[in-house]
């Protein structure tokens, strides 16, 4: 029989009601004879909670101190998950991140996960017990609670899975899997059957909520399947892993050449979490860039897209780049501080942009993919105010009014519409 | 210096505000020099909570998984509490039960402290920082969480004062010590600057609900000095420890022969929770008593009060005894099954009864004392149906409705009655 990691989110645990239904999906696939370990994160609206308590406890809190407050949502849930197990029949029990222990490094607040021992996971399994894992938690050197940053309980799936070998780890969430693009924009959006780690990857760091970037780079270096399916179908009336029907339950994330019908374009993100900013007729001559990005990197602010025309007379130039819109007023006094150094003539900068990217393996070995975007959107008359593009995607900004018609256009123009 | 234990039940620190005010209490005690540990309950509110989620899981539930979900309230505190300490410049860390470890037995739920590793703890209180340890908690010898019962966190604040040798074991709550019995019934009670442990000990397992009776216990076997006062005081305004004017902040539960002024009785404790059960004309012969307290026994229903009449034709008695409230439904079905070994002629029961206490240890010295109390009662018009006595207290059960007349009644007579 096969070995599986199941993972569920705040949402899909929000209620005991809620946790009934994990417990019956855990109950099928165990019945199965799965060996089966479960993942699970705090109670929807908890983690925010007790985050929100730290602060009002301090503006500025000890990293350790925070992450043995905000450890506490997935204690409740794992037990809770556990006696409902129980009471099905289902032998479970519930594993902390310190009993297992899932070892990580001293980064409170954002730690990676090292070493997970294995032995007395394996050894329940042998006796037929489901283990109910917490998520976003781990055991630091120093002996205290860790926790991995938001969205974490990803990574600890993943981490599991990868330890105790699994053959899939399957991510429940509130979504059917992954789309070609979000389904509440384009209704013609459509699920994806497969799609390659470094496009779940581009897409997870592009906007797409589905996954945390982390657990999908941990998954690609470690060959962890990924499943992204939905908790709230009906537990009962789905197949276990391994039986007839059970192919795509989601979105099967995993290695390319496991991709038979590769397409060109696998799908259309967006994100409208970044700001523009830009220098007017800064001098055009060596270490300016530095003048402008070092103070950004010393004030913890990262700069995504840049861009940087030359000039017509030769001497000055316009320097565009993007931040994340919650560091935007904290980076434009950033500049305004090292007027000085920068010497621009005028500094401007918006809020109302967003950044549309196209992803897809099949783009390294198809060229003309930009041209015919580039063409497309000029048809639409969206202008673009900056490119950035890597062997598996192609990011542009735009003004954010052009959203729904740019990311529309590009959706039909890669062939991503549903034909009904 | 001295070194200190402060406890902090949940009211204290039911939201981040008072949480601010307990730390202003840690620090005028830390200020003045002070090696001082912190022990927390969950805030309030939080472990009927969690207790209600179990319930909901399943009415019969794993203890461990029990355990695993309610021990989470106090882990919010003390990180919270740590982080409000930092803040105020008070260095601070946050301990769980684990991570001490406070080891306990393997009884989930109603789990015993044994051994409490004191190393890492002396070694922070001589880098001056402060403790902020989760009281209910500890780890089981199965390296599981483990909780104490209800109102646990005394226990542990007591067990961890005589682990580190603490001078002194201050209990904060929500009234300003131990009174001569309830100000809300006897506006004219006192509060007692001191007390005796036995004392104590049966004002707790008698009704009055200042402290947990275990903590009270441990207190008197490892001499312990408790102080029960209240958290609401003004931390600023209060003499820290070692301090002029700190002598009696509220009330001070020590050894009998460290109270100066002994009174005969030091104070009247009432409770509601019991209910009466009578069994009329059971047969008068050896083996009776065992036919009747066997099955309850067995059923896990403690009886307090028992009186058996001698009966008027010598072949027959009258059997009184008490059970808690919660179990009386469940107690008379026992003794309805049991019907054919008992031979009882009527079965008669009530919860509309009341169990008062005088409680002083000078009583043992004194004699007369419950003469007194049935002639005051008896000129009121206080029918007495059942009595216990022990060395220190003296119990007797009455119809509800004179509750209040009879605790006044006894307040008067045994000089309690506060003087203006």
């Amino acid at each position: 029989m096969a070995r599986l990691v199941l993972k569920f989110g705040g949402t899909s645990v929000a209620d005991v009601e809620r946790i009934r239904n994990v417990a019956r999906h855990v109950k099928r696939e165990y019945d199965a004879g799965n060996d089966v370990a479960v993942v699970v994160s705090a109670m929807a609206g908890t983690t925010n909670q007790l985050v929100e308590w730290t602060r009002e406890a301090s503006a500025l809190h000890d990293a350790r101190e925070y992450d043995t407050v905000v450890a506490a949502g997935e204690q409740v849930t794992i037990g809770l998950l556990s006696i409902t197990l129980q009471a099905m029949g289902v032998p479970a029990r519930s594993w902390l991140g310190w009993q297992i222990p899932i070892r990580t490094d001293d980064s409170h607040g954002a730690a990676r996960i090292g070493e997970i021992e294995t032995d007395m996971l394996n050894t329940r399994f042998a006796e037929r017990q489901v283990a109910v894992i917490a998520g976003f938690q781990g055991l630091g050197p120093d002996n205290r609670i860790t926790t991995l940053g938001r969205g974490g309980s990803d990574t600890s799936a993943v981490a599991v899975a990868a330890a105790v070998k699994a053959d899939r780890c399957d991510i429940y969430t509130d979504v059917d899997g992954v789309f070609t693009t979000d389904p509440r924009m384009v209704t013609r959006a459509q699920r994806l059957p497969r799609i390659a780690y470094e496009e779940m990857l581009e897409m997870a760091s592009l906007g797409a909520k589905v996954l945390q970037t982390r657990s999908v780079e941990m998954a690609m270096v470690h060959g962890v399947p990924l499943c992204v399916r939905s908790s709230f179908d009906d537990p009962d009336t789905l197949k276990p892993f391994g039986q007839e029907g059970n192919e795509t339950p989601g979105t099967l994330v995993c290695d390319e050449d496991e991709i038979v019908e590769q397409q060109i374009v696998s799908g259309i993100a967006f994100a409208r979490d970044e700001a523009k900013i830009t220098l007017h007729r800064v001098p055009d001559k060596p270490g300016i860039a530095a003048s402008v990005f070092g103070p950004l990197a010393n004030a913890g602010i990262n700069v995504d897209m840049i861009v940087q025309n030359v000039s017509a007379d030769g001497s000055t130039t316009d320097m565009t780049f993007t931040v994340p819109t919650i560091d935007y007023d904290r980076a434009m006094s950033v500049i305004r501080d090292a007027e000085d150094e920068i010497h621009y003539a005028d500094l401007t900068g918006s809020t109302e942009v967003v950044k549309v990217s196209v992803i897809g393996v099949g783009m390294r070995s198809h060229a003309g993919v930009a041209a015919k975007m580039f063409e497309a959107l000029a048809g639409r008359g969206i202008n673009i105010q900056a490119i950035t593009t890597s062997e598996i995607k192609i990011s542009i900004l735009i003004d954010a009014a052009y959203t729904e018609l740019a990311v529309r256009t590009l959706h039909s123009l890669y062939g991503l519409d549903e034909t009904t």
